[in-house]
């Protein structure tokens, strides 16, 4: 039996994904919302029984057994942890919180309760041509090792006509936090090498829009370029931009050994150098379906295409984990093993912290995934150590 | 009258011009190489009447008037500062010498010459897909100043068979010195900003080849990603890259106020957002013309196909600045206006010295033009000025 689902969460994504989860046979039991009204818009819009905007009407409810965060990245922690803790499994939004310390506490959490399910929405992963890129990768298709990967994501605006949490860099808004812990996240599941050292520069360059004018401007950043140097010797290169309106040009190529795979958009090409093969042109190792187009959900221009059919797959993978072998509870305990867990979570909001941190000091920083709570007050701390030492 | 023509250098760019330069009425009179066996083999190929491995040979000729240096990077300033120093014009291939300090003596040459035509090979300037983008961005195509450069270079390796200068860092060879400076020129020129900060990540990876693979080693960068900070606050992230052998993709894109240009190959396409027009999509503004595949001359594969239409129609315009007014000397004293000047060519120097020291002490660093040669006793200078005060 599948679990009935709690929604967090009434943005564009939550549109896209109520259709998807329905077609793989899942009931959407609640859904919360920031207030009352956006709930019940929802609720209504979607055919959901329930909505709420307190966040333990929907955690409490005795038919909801999976809890879906797609709200605000400020909440993602709160609401992962409170719901882990009452036996509730978990699929958050990236990125996992708004810091490495929130990160941690949900890493804590899923620790704790290792039999639920506790993953990351980093649904590129799921893409079928990242899923194939990280065979032929697997399977050594490039003759030496990675070198250099370079990816690039040019997109329109991820702002909505009004003020939101997007427009905020703290709130979790802006290109960085929103496609590069994507990228982060998927780079590290293609080749298993985690970023050891970074630099970045981090700009936001539209500060004002036709619609946010007034006393608030836009403090998230609308264009990123970072450098990543990987434990294994290889070189990532990103460029994030949200200059590009109307469009997405996705990117993202892995070299080595003078042979390379690419992934365009969602079209999977090789090139090995040895055979020249195909005459000196890259080969086609895989060509997307669009098989989304003819689905009743209406998939807006915010969520690009590519994310939109990963979260579909990551969606099937999940019922797969509910399906084939039954515990007591009804359900196996085994996460979906290629998604992204709360580990890898933290170790991308390492990344991130670090690159925010290289883009203001205009300097390399190493990147250091924390493994402690930071002491709330070292001062006290020490006094109480020297203490113990003198007693 | 057209001048006569010496030549310098015996690579695979001389087998290139030198039909572009006869299709245009240029005479080459004499042809330099670094052996005599080397000159004669290419005065043989290519129907030279005079050869020689002296360089003075070449520059004392009074039937040669205008001298291209093609030759490595190390022997630029070199023959450039003679050739101008003895009354003959000078057109010299990227990069202006080996460091600023040598681009600095070209300058100076240079501006006791002012009569004489001295311009740097950047030829991209003259690709017309960039002509047009200039002309474009001039007349106010984009609605906002310039946010984002984005520059993108993918090709296959630059180093030949054996090995030679494009082996060695210092002696000019790699990516970022012979495909970058190309880059750091053409931007200046399209947007008429120069860099004020910078920062690079520059790499060599392949460190030894099938033909290169005994004592000496390849010490050339075959990767760099860099960022320059321009003076009207525009921001550019290039990724100049050499693990794509087989292909050459090139792509420069300018964006402001939700607008953007693009050249994509010899191709440049548009898109403003204010109308929406095509529906979103980007209008081809022009496509290129396949023009040079007709043409005799042996195109090789490492001189990409954008530098020799560049190339082509820089001749063109060098053939126009010989042409029309006649003074008593029988050409006009006016230079090629849109091509790159020696102080164009420091400039760039300048940003690639900067960019170099980026990378070795990984932060940012502000670009200095040199304007006097560095003191080559500065402890005896200060000793003098000493000694002239107290007296």
């Amino acid at each position: 039996m599948l679990p009935g689902i709690g929604l967090f969460g009434t943005g564009h994504v939550v549109r896209v994904i109520v259709p998807f989860l329905r077609e793989k046979g899942f009931k959407i039991e609640a859904v919360w919302g920031r207030t009352l009204s956006e709930a019940a818009e929802v609720a209504d819009a979607l055919d959901i029984p329930f909505h709420t905007s307190r966040i333990d009407d929907v955690l409490l409810r005795k038919d909801v057994d999976l809890i879906f965060i797609m709200c605000s990245p400020n909440l993602h922690a709160q609401i992962a942890v409170k719901a882990l803790g009452i036996g509730k499994h978990v699929v958050c939004d990236k990125p996992a919180g708004l810091s490495q310390y929130e990160a941690l506490k949900m890493v804590r959490a899923a620790q704790y309760y290792p039999s639920l399910i506790s993953i990351v929405n980093h649904s590129l992963r799921f893409l079928p041509a990242f899923v194939r890129m990280k065979k032929f990768l697997d399977e050594g298709y490039l003759r030496g090792p990675v070198t250099v990967i370079d990816v690039r994501v040019q997109m329109g605006s991820l702002l909505h006509d009004g003020y939101d949490w997007l427009c905020n860099d703290t709130m979790g808004g802006g290109i960085l936090a929103l496609v590069g812990s994507h990228v982060i996240d998927l780079i590290f599941h293609l080749v298993g090498q985690r970023a050891i050292r970074v630099h970045a520069v981090v700009r936001t360059f539209t500060r004002t829009t036709k619609f946010i004018n007034g006393i608030r401007h836009i403090s998230s950043p609308d264009f990123c370029s970072f450098q990543l140097e990987l434990s294994g010797g290889a070189l990532v290169t990103a460029t994030l931009s949200n200059h590009l309106p109307g469009q997405l040009n996705q990117e993202v190529l892995v070299c080595g050994g003078g042979d390379h795979l690419v992934v365009r958009g969602g079209d999977l090409y090789g090139f090995r150098e040895e055979g020249m093969n195909n005459g000196g042109k890259e080969e086609i190792l895989y060509l997307d379906v669009d098989d989304i187009k003819e689905q009743s959900p209406p998939v807006t221009d915010s969520i690009p295409l590519p994310y939109v059919k990963g979260l579909r797959k990551l969606i099937g993978a999940l019922r797969e984990a509910f399906q084939p072998v039954e515990d007591k509870k009804g359900w196996i305990k085994e996460p979906v093993s290629s998604a992204a867990t709360f580990d890898d979570g933290l170790y991308v909001q390492a990344v991130i912290d670090a690159l925010r941190q290289s883009n203001r000091r205009r300097e390399w920083i190493k990147v250091c995934v924390l493994t402690e709570e930071p002491d709330p007050n070292p001062l006290l701390s020490a006094a109480v150590r020297a203490t113990a030492i003198s007693i």
